[in-house]
């Protein structure tokens, strides 16, 4: 059966309150909910992990990712920074989506427009809101067969 | 009836021999295929448009996106420095997807890495290939609802 | 008899309706009959003209230009890489005035801040609004006498 | 009853001992005795919290942060690249005192001068060695009222 | 009645004899007399300053601002460096126009491209010479009505 | 007897009045009036000095700072050029606290990030508002004991 | 029988008059009855393309390049950035040779130096005047051999 | 009895499968059994640690390190940006060498050539392979004779 | 009779006890002296002026500059800010020598090795303490000749 | 009689050996010989000189390059760096063509993109390999006629 | 036999006397012998060259390296500008080992940071004075076995 | 007996020939002979070297600067990229006077903006032609005493 890993950065557990007009008001729990709703009808499996560490996100792709049939990523704020993520994914022969709910490059303070995990992944959704999950998923489906 | 544009930058009319190691072998009649294969299931109109002339396709988004529903537009290299295509997006009021077919992040050339026109668009897909036109009509379509 | 060119760059055709917040209210219709009316004033012939296309844009200069009084060039989105307008300028002996209905120094985007056709212009009126046209118009009369 | 939270980043447990010359030698013990001391005067409720780890420090903030009347932060080395923490201080309504021991534009490390978390702060109190800790409390209390 | 400044920066009372290649040979005493001239056409009040002080120019502004219909300001040096004169425009509500003699594109230093001060203006006139006041003076006299 | 000097830099002598969606609404003459309040209850003389002109300040520190107890100085604009500001402050060998009324982390123009005198500084406060003024007086003074 | 094509970018038309300090007094049109001579003693077919818009040289390339033995592009002011140029002899598999008849590394623009075209051509030859059009031309044709 | 640390950074756990063409196929085991066989000729103690999680190695080095005799440190990924770790590592006296597997001068993505942890080290070996931890070993025992 | 100027900027009135590590013991008054006894022996006429307000010296270099046989300028901070004084420089046709009593080279601050005033002089002298002052009116008085 | 230097730099002895799959497999001695056979078709003289020592490259130019006809420099690695080989040829009055094997603009290495030595050079030839040296020959001694 | 060639660059023959608190008080000559003894345990033959000139290096590397077992280079100054030097390296395919007493990222001067020359060598061992040199052959002779 | 090393850099030897408007028509044996006129005077012995080779100069230094009273250098050309002779002066104890003919500030050139060389030297003097020589030999042998 396909098995797909969804892996959320820090403070995504705050999705819904943290800034809504950039962010928007719906939580991750509703995210979930949408993506549980959908990998049914897809007859696929999910995994949800959130974290704050950056060292925790890194062992849950390393003993999560192997046999998984793809990863939907959101690495929140370490999408600008963590080289160790970036090396994780790499390290990993799972095929990556990353997935931002915003448009980065419509953000003014210049380190969001800088990404060093993006190149460790398949391709990149962003600004499309919570539906970015659902888009990478079911590409990921797709591609598998 | 839900109408949306899809409009091709530089070169894009050579997919499919164009590099097919970086940008695939699907022709660029093949995607519209695709395309119009997937309006069609979704009851809506498309319009296909390609251009290797930055003013043609600012022309094009004048006359022919007020009143869309969407846009779908890769800029293919005009991505890079086409201030113009930005203004042009900037100015109509038509919710746009950027696409990529291929990763930009995982280009070598540094000028691959700037994205004039990204901070237009709602949002934008990379890497995913053809599907990323697919992905972006189903997102307008039903944004619009 | 007098003549002067005036020269309208990429989008300036949507002036009124684009942002608004921006660039005003005025249309370039609007524009042009003001220009139009001041220069029946002054007695001086003018040709007025828009492109989205660059190399319309130099084919234009390059065959109206030589004989002209003067140039009033609003290059728009052309102004921050046009490398082409900047070497025809260079390659015409007409005094060029550039001019920006907004004020540059004020916008966020950092490339909005590069002017590479400036330096082929004898001067640059920029922030005043459509009366940057007549001054313009004005300046070239005068300085032919 | 009032309540400030004091936040310590990395390394702050070696106070005292850690490159005297630069950061002094008291120790973290003593500067929290001198803000409990404090914080007793004012009628404050205090809560202390250290760690090198970051994802535990931004769990922390999330959990402890609301409802808080204020956060001092000492962010140490995540000073220099912890957007995560940044990404937090935004999320959460509470307002924040950044706090450095040592005047960081004496620092002679170039990496040393940037600054991604001050931006989320109200204020930056830094060079005033421990009594930092203390200025920063009895300004979020005396805000609050 | 109608009251516009004339601020003047360093070394502008040179005018005509220092190098007069870029600057010209008209002196700062027969531009004041050519706005004289056409202020009493145009029935509006002028005061005339120049001084080689940023205190001073600050000063003045700080003092004669308030209560004037504009602000014709040809910084000079100060354009490059001065934040003092920036932050002063900022605090004044009265409209400016940064004037510059010769065109700052075409010189070769490169921090003569650095403009601090453009942003806390409506407009720049450059290039234009002498009869850049005239129409800065035109232009903010028009504004008001 | 311990004595304080406080120095403001250009355009301070407009706060309360000048862009206080930034700088507040409190005036100049009020800081000073709260200062003078508290340095009565802190048995402390202190000095007042407020100018628009560099010159006139780094006179001032030269002659008013040896034998005081501290400065508190801040430099408003000149924080970021200055040089001769940060030379006199070396020169001295009296404290100094800098203060800004705003939080620089904030601000969005570019070379408002830059501070070339806090390095000759003992330490900054920024962003506490006027409170600001008080803390670092305070700082002074038990630092003296 | 062997084919070479020249394409000539924007402004090169007016060779001869334009900046002849810089390019010389030879028109292009002696420069294509050089090639043409130079051409018919190799026994070899030639195509001659001028054109100032970036679109119309793509479309150009894209139909006529397929075939050819080689060619010879003079981006002009394209060199300094169009990717869209750039793309397309990466997708020809055609040799280009770039010739510039100036020395670029004498222009004091610092644009000047960039040249985004020259990695998808096989080599560059500049400074050389119109000899450097025939100096391709001869070395594709005997590249071919 | 000597005792020397060895540390390895995110995901040399995966070393031996992780991008083998990089880091070659002996595993992180392997090098433990080599470094402990190395060890007991030497008559020297070692401890191994490995974490994902820079938080537990801080802690580590912090707990751990004082009393070592030195420590091999391998910072993999946060090499380029944990500040944190530098900081741990000066705030310690004890000899560190910071030990890389392959050569990071080699690498193309720009940011593995900024080694942020290298500075607080006495000396780097990298590009050995993994002699390079047994090499560090026996200078750091020679080095405590 | 030859007349030097001998201009000090900001600062350079402590000289002595600023910061003798790095600007020597000897004070402004006895480099004076110094100069007047050189003069003296040479059969010149000086004229000395030290101030720390950059507008006081630009108008001293206007008034006393012309006419004068040369100018040793130490201009201190200004060296690294003032457009102003650069300015001024080129303006007065009369030959200066830039003196600085240490050698900027060796500062570590990285704004000290910007010199804007150097290139508006003939020449420079630094790094050979308060004797600089002696050689420049040397050469000055030996290059009239 | 004409007389042409061709001048290689340092590791150039080792051609045909030296990367291959960037630089060929022709030995310099094979370049020389084709050289030295047209070099007789256009009874033209030529001298032959390599030398790893930029020294000796100076040293060689400086005595033979009076009085010849031209100079074709193939600078290898000084390209990037030797300042003393552009000061020469800007010495000297002799027309020199700079040429390289490969083509600069494709090499990976960001500082193999610096040419400090064209400027110097009447023009450049880089990517046609060994054919350049006959190219740039026969410019010199068509040029000269 | 195995065979190792040592080759030090500029200034190395000062060692013990050249700045001793960064380079320590070991000469070359004790190095060698050390070296030497070295050598004479693992059997392996060895040749020492030092030289000030760059040429020297790449003529004695060229005529030596061939048929090597392998290179320790301490390249010096050239370490950051010698593109000759790298050249060289890459030409032989001799293993080569960059080694340099001190540990460049403590360097304060920023152009020390920069290495042209360790991208062409298998690995770098920095910081750990004339060990390194032992542990450099060390490792070449048990590669090669 | 005193004794002063003039030391003379790359094409110094073609002083008065070598663009003359740069760098005057007083030839290097012209110079070579004042300065022995002068040295004369002093009672000073002299010793003169000019080399095109950068080993020479260092080796020469080596050999000569022990003993000598102080250095005169003209590094010409290597002034801008020579970390070796940079080196060189550390290792020596010997006074060294950089003197550069012209004055680097006005060179266009933005290479001819860096000095590597300084930093190792006493102090600088440029601009002021072959007269440099002898002020620094003047300043070196008053310094000694």
């Amino acid at each position: 059966m396909k098995r797909v890993l969804f892996v959320n950065g820090p403070n995504l557990n705050l999705l819904g309150t943290r800034e809504p007009e950039v962010y928007g008001r719906t939580t991750l729990a509703e995210i979930e909910a949408m993506v549980r709703r959908r990998a049914a009808e897809l007859g696929c499996e999910i995994a949800w992990f959130q974290s704050n560490w950056e060292g925790a996100i890194v062992d849950y792709l390393q003993s999560e990712g192997p046999g998984a049939t793809g990863i939907v990523l959101n690495p929140a704020a370490l999408t600008h920074y963590s080289v160790a993520l970036y090396d994780c994914l790499k390290a990993l022969t799972v095929p990556t989506i990353e997935v931002h709910i915003s448009n980065l490059h419509r953000r003014a303070e210049s380190y969001r427009t800088t990404d060093v995990t993006a190149a460790a992944a398949v391709g990149v959704i962003q600004g499309l809101g919570p539906r970015g999950y659902l888009m990478a998923m079911e590409y990921l489906v797709d591609r598998d067969e």
